[in-house]
């Protein structure tokens, strides 16, 4: 027999998992933010060969402090800042872990019922939430998902949106089914993710329409995407797919999407709202109004995984009509036929993504909605909005700095005047620092510092203490300070 | 503040938790494998509403137990014999939970080195223990990534192939670049993802070139293959993939790679390897037959979040060369630009697959080869190669019965013979038993049960009870026995 760990030993394994990843949490404040290693330094502390006889646990754990800590960047740092968070919380952690316990496969309603109807529930309960439009529940001809990331969900939409524009005719022949060129229209600000989408999708990087925006605002010029669609319907394009984005990865802009969505149904063109980091603060009323013309779209997006305490993975999507979703990716083969399928009464969620396997990962939004209530979930965004607006009046006020880009939710974009090594520079030192990470974007072309605030554990003196780091670094010259926050 | 949970409540909940999950290995066993809910009955134990103020983690594993347990099949139970078995294990459960505690992104080899590294390394390992071929290994032009699925790895093989075969073009003009149609090639015995796919990656259903098998083997017909892809050529059709498949889902049975991997060499085409269940069983020196011409293989995919104790996700994706790969999906944005990737030292798997965003998967495959050693895998493996000989034997001995297909590996497809609706019966006997759970194929048209060994506690005796049942429920007219089964 092959030395399977016992129920007994799990339990003492598992009291020394959960003890390390609680001790981890208790310090990880005290860990430079970013890992200083470099490239190579993890793989030469690692045997070159795998181990012949199997080795104890404790040893895994030792491993853990002596190659793979001092190897990370540390996300769950509070003074973490950059690009966006990614939220880790106790009820995620142990919800995952039931889930792993568990190891149910979801891609049908029968490989595990409760795994697919828990699904459905919390991504109502989710849609609820955040007061999405009723087309979107599980009750009507809409419904939600839990793709991995928001990437899978744009591809995922395009692939539905190629279905409906073409009637059917793309599942069948391929692009070459459109009878003619397709376009998809995102701004030039959207995630990269849109580009990977159109590459694989088969549309190619030249099908992707960059819409303008407005330079002051970063949101997408609606008068332009007419433009755009405009000419290409002129030129015998199938306008495909928009791409509206309600809070950019650069500045979190929020997309006009109410003028994008009126364009978008004048046309039968499909609408996806990519709001994989801002969806979310809709758990707060006085946010609802990133939710405007969502009434227009065909789906939508939005990541728990981000900021809302949930684990990654766990983007919820959402699509009006889930018609189009399911004739462009249902797919039976014999091994897969049953009866619940065949009587029509359930969902089978194998038909709503890429994968067929599926993780039971509904239990971790379900935790985590339970643990924190609608209440504590509406506290968590509000103190990082609050904390990005203080950080915002910081910034205005010290006047060597300049935020190219109005500060949305959370996210506070900002720079030293003038030219772009100094900012650079000041970038570099902060993040050698160890006492915060923040990452960078260009607006308009200038290099600026971009400070995503929405850690789990980050409070406002995480933000303060980050700014005074900021304004200290940018008024020193390079010193011992730096010198001893480098690598030795 | 929101009512975060904290180190001392994560100590507490966390024992809770992992005893939860113990207690549940510890009485999977006597529970019904398949779930005896109707439709909707999860959902009815559920308030419609989320709650407004948190909830006590003690609340949530009371509903645990109440409402998503009945509604669970347990494919953790060591009577599950559908599908492929989906390997849960103490080691990757307890790494899993780590990976959730650390809550790292490792798009970037910056985001987080180790998170690079390590996974670098284990498939690294991994690659050895199944002696694949050296250019799948990181040190030389290929190297190894963890996928969620082997879906996704066969449409990004697909993506790369089509980069390939288009001297580039396809990224930029899309499969307008080839300037002629496309075709991709499998057995009709291959995995639905080949049909997703390809219209995922808009080449359409009528693309997918079905190449027929051999009917004693179930194995793909090479010669049949040349001929397709010669009235392809002929027709000024391009040859893009072909997808041989080591381990069919409905037989397991495996397709002549040194054959295949011959023409596509002659051709220049695509070969993607589809290993998902049954490579990691080469593991064992005695099953390397299995790998015979991988060398012809451009990339190479197996799971061993199936048959190989690391929980899903986890599929292991090899190229042999990266730059394809790397050409087709590599996208930077200002926001990703950093010092590690410019300076060319590392490697960024945000290129190497569909989405962005990644979790520390590494982590649990490295518990798991660390925790069983070379060793403890094999005897893993062989233990269920041997009760599925044991089983074949056993139905070959029984003359109501016959084998419609070879027995490969774990996986034993048998039937009673004559017509279908007597093997309906018996299979749906069997289900609603409790007492083993199977899954069915068809062969050569014909209704055939599938009987796939290789769950983690899967030993001989639980095979042997089952192979009991199927003859008791053969003989035995439907009566109390199957009624008291049946929901009440």
């Amino acid at each position: 027999m092959p030395a399977h760990m016992t129920p007994e030993e799990f339990r003492r394994h598992g009291r020394q998992a959960v003890d390390w990843v609680a001790a981890y949490h208790e310090r990880v404040e005290s860990l430079p933010v970013a890992s200083r290693v470099a490239p190579g330094e993890v793989r030469a502390g690692l045997p070159a060969h795998p181990p012949e006889q199997g080795e104890p646990f404790e040893s895994l754990l030792e491993d853990l402090d002596r190659v793979i800590v001092p190897g990370l960047t540390h996300w769950q740092h509070p003074s973490f800042f950059g690009y966006f968070p990614a939220n880790a919380s106790g009820p995620a952690m142990l919800a995952d872990l039931i889930s792993a316990g568990l190891g149910v496969q979801g891609m049908l309603w029968a490989t595990s019922p409760a795994g697919t109807e828990l699904e459905q529930h919390v991504l109502d309960w989710l849609a609820e939430l955040l007061d999405l439009p009723a087309a979107f529940r599980s009750t009507g001809a809409g419904g939600g998902v839990i793709q991995d990331t928001a990437s899978t969900a744009t591809l995922t939409a395009l692939v539905a949106a190629l279905h409906r524009a073409t009637d059917g005719a793309a599942r069948r022949d391929g692009l070459a089914g459109a009878g003619r060129q397709c376009a998809v229209y995102a701004s030039d600000q959207a995630h990269s993710s849109v580009t990977k989408a159109v590459v694989v999708a088969g549309l190619g990087e030249t099908a992707l329409r960059a819409v303008r925006v407005d330079p002051s605002t970063q949101a997408m010029d609606p008068g332009h995407l007419a433009e755009l669609v405009a000419a290409d319907l002129a030129a015998g394009v199938l306008p495909v797919l928009v791409v509206a984005t309600v809070g950019t990865t650069s500045t979190a802009a929020v997309d006009p999407v109410p003028e994008i969505g009126a364009l978008c149904r004048a046309h039968g063109i499909w609408l996806h709202v990519d709001a994989a980091y801002a969806g979310v603060a809709t758990v707060c009323p006085e946010l609802r109004w990133l939710n405007a013309g969502l009434a227009h779209a065909d789906s939508y997006a939005t990541n728990p995984h981000k900021w809302l305490l949930t684990n990654f993975d766990c983007d919820a999507f959402y699509v009006a009509d889930r018609g189009a979703l399911l004739g462009a990716l249902s797919i039976l083969p014999e091994y897969l036929r049953n009866a619940a399928t065949e009587s029509g009464a359930v969902v089978d969620y194998r038909d709503w993504h890429i994968q067929l396997g599926r993780r039971f990962r509904a239990l971790k939004l379900w935790a985590v909605i339970r643990w924190y209530g609608a209440e504590g979930l509406r506290e968590h965004i509000r103190r990082h909005v609050a904390a990005a607006g203080a950080l915002a009046g910081w910034v205005r006020a010290d006047d060597r700095f300049e935020l190219p880009a109005p500060a949305n939710l959370s996210l506070v974009c900002f720079r030293l005047r003038g030219p772009d090594e100094p900012n650079e520079k000041l970038h570099a030192r902060i993040n050698e620092s160890g006492a915060a990470y923040l990452s960078h974007t260009r607006v308009g072309g200038a290099y600026t510092l971009r400070m995503a605030i929405g850690g789990t554990h980050t409070r406002l003196d995480h933000v303060e203490r980050a700014w005074h780091l900021v304004q200290r670094l940018t008024t020193d010259p390079p010193g011992p300070e730096t010198t001893s926050g480098s690598r030795s």
